[in-house]
């Protein structure tokens, strides 16, 4: 099952890299909601500590490097709103 | 740590909700990456059969309920596009 857990996690984890890509190539990000890019960032940064503290490789695994694209494309969203101001 | 988990799963899972309120009230979802939407939803469909099959609650009733969220976007992107053509 682990096998299962870890492209489950590959598939959620690489699907952020088109988003990031699509966003620092147009530069626009506002229909990306604030609300979903920080709760959904908290939820990714627990499932992190709850695959470590429970020794699921695959939940820390892609929700650790999960963490670090939504994280971009926050810093995105912030550098995209200050070009529209 | 099954409460850390469901906890980790809410926020993942209801941040969908700004997303698709945001989305619904915008009409608008062109920075929504395809890419994203597609492969995104493909892992939570994984995820929610990984958590099944493991027993793994706060896995499983998490990514089947993101999984009807993400499917709403999938819709709505779909609609909002055929308005921008």
């Amino acid at each position: 099952m682990t096998v299962f857990g870890l492209v489950a996690g590959a598939l959620t984890m690489l699907s952020f890299l088109p988003q990031v890509l699509r966003t620092a190539r147009t530069r626009s990000a506002g229909d990306l909601s604030w609300g979903w890019l920080l709760l959904f960032g908290g939820g990714v940064g627990m499932w992190a500590v709850y695959g470590i503290a429970t020794g699921d490789v695959p939940v820390a695994v892609t929700n650790v490097i999960t963490l670090g694209l939504v994280s971009v494309l926050v810093v995105l969203k912030v550098r995209t709103r200050e070009v529209e101001v």
